[in-house]
Parts: structure tokens; sequence; C-alpha cells
């Protein structure tokens, strides 16, 4: 009897390789032959899945898309308040080599999105995915007094502007910007902007 | 007697052709023959000057450094407040064709520099410059009482990432996140961050 062969997962199966690769090499350093080896195929057999280069960074852009996803899905269950929209935030930071790896494909097809609108458009639906799961958290964290002044759509947008914008200097000034420096600069924003209502009514009568 | 050419002058002129291109065509438009029709020269004489795309990219980022560079000293002379800390980091978005082609080629070598490390340290450098510009101007804004509560060397990273952050999306998802859009949120954002340090003081004994 021939051997059933799940093509969807040995699919998966060499994304996931190619993550792995990007991680420890960068996106550069994710050639066929690179992720045949860490994949222990040939690269006759990454051939048959991947006809490129391309191909197979788009697959593990997918499978990194799929990781964050999961991840944003737990903390929406299990946190609330000001931490989760902070978690929600840093789950799309450079802050260890996961997030970097995902961070640095992500960046590569932000840099070629510019110019293919295919692709311009698939990464706009993930960045709209990520806004819509920070605004749901900034909503609820609304309900208990925090965030007060703000629209929370509005609010979403410019805290993952600041969590990309945060993430990129992460990747190539790495020695000013470290993960540490990173989280601190977020949790302050976060902290500052959540700051009650009320005390905006303060200001304004001051 | 012979023509004396200012080699130097040639080169700016051809580094500014060279942004013209990538302002209409973008980063992948900007090859050296649409570049020598810009600049109005063969490819002979571009070639004299910039032996392939990447030095004459690298020279155009450095002319656009310079560009971006002039206007921000003149924002600082000019203004003060939160104008002149808002002026200053909308100096480094998007928000019209010619900012638009100077964030395209930061882009571009961003995603270069995050692998080249010589590029990485001439990136930051600019990077480190734009967050020393937006420091004073947050100083200065804090002897008027603004900007109370922060330290102005971290408010100043957190400011430009937010500003990076929104250019990027800017960029790439351009419908959604038009000049107008990115404009307001870095206002709202800086409208509720330089909120008087007293509001902080009475938050605090609530």
């Amino acid at each position: 009897m021939p051997k059933i062969v799940d093509h969807e997962e040995r699919r998966r199966d060499i994304a996931r390789a190619a993550l792995r690769v990007v991680a420890r090499e960068g996106v550069r350093g994710a050639d066929l032959r690179s992720v045949a080896d860490e994949a222990g195929w040939s690269t006759g057999v990454i051939n048959h899945y991947f006809v490129n280069k391309q191909t197979l960074l788009v697959a593990a852009l997918r499978e990194a898309a799929r990781g964050v996803g999961d991840h944003m899905t737990s903390v929406q269950v299990r946190e609330s308040g000001t931490d989760r929209v902070r978690d929600l935030l840093e789950a799309g930071m450079p802050l260890d080599d996961e997030r970097a790896a995902t961070c640095r494909i992500f960046f590569h097809f932000t840099a070629e999105g510019i110019i293919d609108s295919e692709l311009a458009a698939e990464l706009a639906g993930y960045y709209a995915w990520w806004r819509a799961q920070v605004r749901i958290a900034i909503e609820h964290a609304q309900l208990e007094g925090q965030f007060g002044s703000f629209d929370a759509g509005d609010l979403s947008e410019s805290l993952v502007a600041l969590a990309e914008g945060l993430g990129i200097q992460g990747m190539f000034d790495n020695a000013t910007m470290n993960p540490r420096r990173l989280r601190r600069h977020l949790a302050v924003m976060i902290g500052r902007l959540s700051l009650p209502h009320e005390i905006r009514e303060v200001s304004s009568h001051a």
C-alpha cells in the first residue's frame, strides 16, 4: 500500500523550517538549499511544494501570521484591561527570536508589498486584523474607565503604529532599542494614554 | 580652455534625479537607464559617477537625508511648543510626494540595513539625529509646562517610533491610512501626551 502523504501538513512543516532559518540567518539566508537542510528533505522535495524562494517565503509569512493570530486569540481570552492591550501589541513586536523572525518576514514583504498590490492587500488584511484585536481590548478597557477620551478605532491604529515603529527600530538598531527598552516605551505610553477620562475633565476646567 | 566640471554637484544632481524617479515609480523603477533619462545624461555618464544601482540609491538616500535635515533645522528655528514637536515628526512621514519618495528610499534601506551592518550604522545615525531633534523640541515644550511627566529622551524615542509606524502603514495601505488620517492620529496623540503635569498629580491622588 502506498504511503499516504498529507501534502498540506508537509507544506506547513517546510514553511516552519523556513521560519527557523530566517530566525537564525535573516530572510537572505533562507534559500531553498538551507530550508531543505533544515526541514530534512532534498531540494527536489522542496521544489515540488514551492517553485521558488518567494513562494516559500509567502508560505512562511502565512505560517507566522497564523502563529501570531493564535497567540493574540489566547491573549484575548486570558487577559483583560491594559495588560491585554499591551500583550496584543507585544505579540507583533520582535521581543524574542521567534517574534523577530516573524517581524523580519513581515518587514521583508512590507517593503515588497509597497509595489505588489496583491501582497499589499494580504498584508493590509493582517494589519487590519491586528488593529481590530487591539480595538476590542481597548473597548473592554474603556468599560472599566481606561482610555476614556479616545475613539477606540483611532487609538488602536495609533498603538499598532507605535508597536510597529518600535519593532522596526528594534530590528535594525538592536543595541539601543533592545527588547527591554521597547517594552518599557510601550508600557509608559499605554500607562499614560489609559489614564481615566475624569482627569481630562479636570484639565478642561483647570 | 577645458570646461570645469563640479563633480560633487553633478553627483548630487544625479542623486536628486534618482529621488524624482523613486517618487514617481518606486525604488524598483529607479534603474540607471531611467535615472539617466531623468537627469538628462547618458547611462555612460551615470556609470562614471555610480558603479551600480545600489551606490546610486545610497547617494539618493543621503540627498534625501540632507533635505529632511534642512527642513527639520528650519522647523527648529521657526516654531515652538507642540507645533514644533509635531512638525519635526511630520517631516519624516510620507505626507506628500517628496516625503513619500524619501520614506520609500529609507524604507528600502532599512530592510537592507537589517543585514548590512555599515548601512545599519548610517541609518541608525539618521534616526538618532531625528530623535535628538524631537527631544530638543520636547525639552523646550516642557519649559512651557507641556509633556510634563515624561523623560524627554524616552518620549522622543516613542514619538519617532509612532511617526515611523504611521508612515509605514501610510506607504503600503494608503487607502485607509491616507496623509490626512496620519496627521490626525499624530495630532491626537501629541495633544493627549502634552497635557500638563498637574493632571497626572490629580490622578495619583484621586
